[in-house]
């Protein structure tokens, strides 16, 4: 019988996840308020705007993987939705670090209640005919996408170290 | 018997080396020489540096998953041990361009060449007592690490595109 690593990739997949969510921890404490606000390069995004980016994306991952609702979709209408410097209501830093704290520890709770039946079947944004035709596109690889999404994004907000 | 979801798990995440892969082909591909040549931000790497970096870094996967030595070390030299700027000689950005193309096209030959157990192995730079307590050490895991690593430094190369 041939081997099953099941399991083993569930966890590889949500392993990396939280490599890249610790790494974002630390850029974060490692950057005051002031920094936060800046562009990460002239025109560009600010810090803010890509805390409260990667916090909307985790609170969107929910509906996802039928793990229920968003928490906060007025965060994904601000900083998804909206382009940064719209002019809207942002929330404080200190808000947006503890809804960060929020989802993290959400999606935790989530991962740990899910089976590797469960992470391998459909996500909610594909057609059962769809994901008949392409299984790869199942729950397990919405983490895996986000992922690199977040990463994209982490190699942006190190750029506010040194400014 | 429990549903065998290896092959898939293979598959999602060489699907996810590819994405990103394709995406870091069309960032470069969209940047003249001359943004290249900037750095992504003031005092931080230059987009030739990031290039050169990810080539050298894809290159040095393939010891790492038993399927030869680095085709470029003079690259891994140049563009991992050494910072950007410090006053070696660089190879120009078609030269770069030229070994990405090769380093993708031998990563996909290895691919292709690989066995679902082969990917669940260990990677050389893991020693057999380790592996065992940590199997998730994996070569597999390497390619999930590594589209981090290059998405990570895609985010700042995109940063180019309005310069």
């Amino acid at each position: 019988m041939e081997k099953n690593y099941n399991q083993l990739a569930v966890k590889m997949v949500l392993n990396e996840w939280d490599r890249q969510n610790a790494f974002f921890k630390r850029i974060i404490d490692s950057l005051t308020d002031e920094q936060l606000a800046k562009q990460i390069s002239p025109g560009r995004n600010t810090g803010v705007y890509l805390l409260g980016h990667l916090v909307a994306i985790t609170d969107s991952i929910f509906p996802l993987l039928e793990a229920g609702s968003k928490e906060y979709p007025e965060l994904y209408e601000t900083f998804v939705d909206k382009p940064d410097g719209s002019g809207g209501p942002v929330p404080t830093i200190a808000d947006l670090k503890s809804k960060l704290s929020a989802v993290n520890a959400r999606m935790e709770k989530v991962s740990a209640a899910m089976t590797t039946d469960a992470w391998f079947s459909r996500h909610t944004s594909v057609s059962a005919e769809d994901f008949q035709k392409e299984p790869h596109r199942n729950k397990l690889n919405i983490i895996l996408n986000r992922t690199s999404h977040m990463s994209y994004h982490l190699g942006q907000l190190a750029l506010l170290q040194k400014q």
